[in-house]
């Protein structure tokens, strides 16, 4: 199956193609998603992903579908896969005109996917990445969210074309670093690990959350704050992360080389080991 | 036939219901958007709204459809309506997982729709409107355009139900005013025009441009500026504009009380010949 195509999609249950014109999701981006890695035909870390999708749903009051139901069609989808991917996406549902939320049902589609074919060394050896031109807006009421209005995103990773560059680091609009186009950042200052604040914008993506918990465990300093684009520079170790990435350290930065140094090693490390635990 | 139900829906130029699970509309509200008012079976200023759609393509780098195919769509979903609205969302098409944009056809989605049914004394008496307390975020390289991200609006018109409310104004995150959620904003201060800046945020309307025209045309002096949202308290007369209200003077915001007064009914006559003048 070619990479990142799509062996079964459920949209509210059913084996289906897609959703009607007027679904909010498409109209509006009016809904939020979750991405889970596959192992031996299960998900990844589902209790966070899915209380993760029930937060999201709080803040933008859509409806959460029942964890049960979702939990099943998940299982369904990553059935097949060795590893693979699992995407959960979960919109307002289909509406009358205009902007204002109606009363109804939320539109879930549920689909699983080859997984992405990222060169093992990126995780090894870590990668080089660079600096996108593009900002991130600043909204607190949907800062954190994994929302789908992601034409911020998609304007910074259109920005490259060169396959050596594996990441693009993108700042706020007031010229702080906060994520990259598709992963969280931490950086390690004076061995004290760091990782942006979010409150304002950027994704607060599930394998960070995992990090800090993991840091916290095995006593390392960790601190969640505003970090200038500028003070990278001074990290003594960076590192990028996601759910299917797990952990890249970053090995050059624009012209800055980094080491990959203590840090990142043991926390690739721990993550690792939880992963394993979780399946077989 | 029921407020806002579309008669006929052309996906790629076919019948059709919807978009497929991979569509980037969806996923990312990678894509933008028109809304035409129409009149007796025709789409009035299509011109406006397809330079505006092709300036978007370019700004997005999303190949804009042939003009005269989609006039010719845009004009067979009309046909049945003596009056109504025509939607046309141009999403990038669907694509392989991950936010990098590929080379493949967008996504068109045409459709008609019965009108909105707001009561005629808001155009001749006026409305009252509300602050939101849901602010837009600032990014230039999204300024200005109908993309469909348009989460910020949806949580803005969540903020009210009272029926006698017909519009939120929003400000951005440095408080200046922007906007309503579903419209543009005019202000008279000292016998002068005066509408938002969109640099930063915003969606800059068709009907806006066509005031500011209507404005030069008519020898009424005008300005395109920073307001800050404290500063329409001293505002003589203000309005509302979108392609489907035309024009709504504000009456009251707030606690503020406000005349229909000279300017808004120039321009108000002004658009409404020019729209006889599109049609029967």
């Amino acid at each position: 199956m070619a990479a990142g195509t799509a062996a079964t999609v459920l949209v509210n249950g059913v084996p289906g193609s897609g959703v009607g014109a007027d679904d909010r999701g498409l109209l509006y981006g009016d809904g939020l998603f979750e991405t889970l890695a596959v192992r031996a035909g299960r998900p990844l870390h589902w209790e966070r992903h899915r209380a993760r999708l029930e937060r999201g749903c709080r803040r933008l009051a859509i409806a959460c579908p029942d964890a049960g139901v979702l939990r099943a069609e998940v299982e369904h989808v990553a059935g097949p896969f060795a590893r693979g991917v699992v995407k959960v996406v979960l919109t307002r549902g289909p509406g009358p005109r205009g902007y204002r939320p109606a009363a109804g049902a939320p539109t879930r589609i549920v689909s699983a996917h080859s997984p992405p074919s990222y060169p093992p060394a990126r995780a090894s050896e870590g990668v080089a990445v660079r600096w996108c031109a593009t900002r991130l807006g600043r909204n607190p009421a949907l800062a954190g969210l994994k929302h789908l209005n992601r034409l911020e995103q998609v304007l910074a990773r259109a920005e490259w074309d060169e396959p050596e560059i594996a990441e693009g680091l993108m700042q706020d609009d007031g010229g702080a670093v906060i994520e990259g186009t598709m992963s969280n950042l931490f950086a390690v200052f004076d061995g004290v690990l760091v990782t942006p604040d979010l409150s304002e914008c950027g994704v607060a993506g599930i394998t960070r959350e995992r990090i800090l918990e993991h840091a916290g465990a095995l006593g390392i300093a960790a601190q969640v704050r505003r970090i200038p684009a500028e003070a990278l520079e001074a990290a003594q170790e960076l590192f990028l992360c996601n759910t299917l990435i797990g952990i890249w350290p970053v090995r050059r930065l624009a012209d800055r080389e980094f080491r990959v140094g203590p840090l990142v090693r043991r926390l690739a490390q721990a993550l690792s080991e939880e992963d394993r635990a979780c399946g077989p």
